[in-house]
């Protein structure tokens, strides 16, 4: 996907072929507000006016950097979970043996398939935090961009949430189900209203 | 941003140059959200299951496809915009002439400039609309990206928002930013709050 051009990549989500599908959307959504948080910092760092904050945006913009790459990264792990899962529901299923071994491989494909949008879901919250971080110390003129950042990963939490559901909704182990559920609520709980609320404040700071 | 690599346009996204900035996100994440409406119908149109539903895929195929090329030209007109106001902002400014000048050419930046992230709003509302089309007759093994396209649409419309409202903050002519505001606020009235219905829709289905 990296080394893709856009309209090419473009192309791919949009035809046939089943990825990337909403998998790399949401990681893409999720790159999209890293990079313009990284963006805000590169605009920001440096500037006397904002020194006061200079400290946390050094920071953020480390941990933003980090987070774009990790997004990608999701990206080409989404692909290889969903080939998982296609290639385990075409093992064979003649004999009670295969039956149970094919089994066996969708559970595990499913827990994997399920793992990729549930790391998306935890590294979108951390987008939006990044957001709030930044906003105090935000440069005015691209203040804006900070709600474009929050408003992406939300894109990318809220889509994140749907594709693990859809993976668990395939799920007999029951724990493990739980498991996920509870991270994916601890991840999005208050994350989606807090990129709302960054969106709002933005909104407020422009009307002034 | 067609030709150029993702992660390519990603760091440009992330540097210092003011573009590709918000504006260009947005506009990334209609396409985004296009794509998939597109993904969607071509996984879904032919099969027999969804006959019933076939001339609406069609149709709406169409439109996605037609609305995610305008959202890649948005991107380029948006990068054009930002680019006329910091022109104007250049332009001298030692005699009265030339600051009333100058004035005239901001004024004049500007109205052009709300006028991309306008369209973006429009374009991004219309791929909600498009996802609230297709959700019905959409192949149930694909109908988590219906959602995840809705949610891609909806932080391009948030996103379009925040854009136009930074640009007409500058601008001084009532009437005209009156009317902005007023074909803004048609086009995210129900939008969002559509978007997210589509959201929790689509999980409701996965969960039965």
């Amino acid at each position: 996907m990296q080394d893709q051009s856009v309209g090419g990549w473009l192309d791919d989500l949009a035809s046939k072929s089943s990825t990337p599908g909403g998998g790399a959307a949401a990681a893409m959504n999720a790159a999209v507000g890293a990079a313009l948080i990284s963006m805000v910092c590169n605009l920001t760092i440096g500037r006397p006016k904002y020194a006061e904050f200079e400290a946390a945006l050094v920071a953020s913009l480390s941990k933003a950097e980090n987070l774009r790459g990790k997004a990608l990264l999701l990206a080409a792990d989404d692909a290889a979970a969903f080939g998982r899962v296609i290639a385990a529901y075409q093992l064979p299923k003649a004999s009670d043996e295969e039956k149970q071994a094919r089994t066996m491989a969708i559970q595990e494909a499913l827990v994997k398939a399920a793992d990729v949008p549930l790391r998306t879901a935890e590294l979108a919250a951390e987008v939006i935090g990044l957001a709030r971080t930044i906003l105090p110390g935000a440069n005015v003129n691209v203040v804006s961009d900070v709600a474009v950042a929050a408003s992406s990963a939300r894109a990318a939490l809220d889509a994140a949430v749907v594709n693990v559901e859809v993976n668990l909704a395939g799920l007999k182990d029951e724990a493990h189900r739980t498991a996920v559920q509870r991270r994916l609520e601890a991840a999005s709980a208050s994350a989606a209203a807090e990129a709302d609320t960054i969106v709002a404040e933005v909104r407020e700071k422009i009307a002034k």
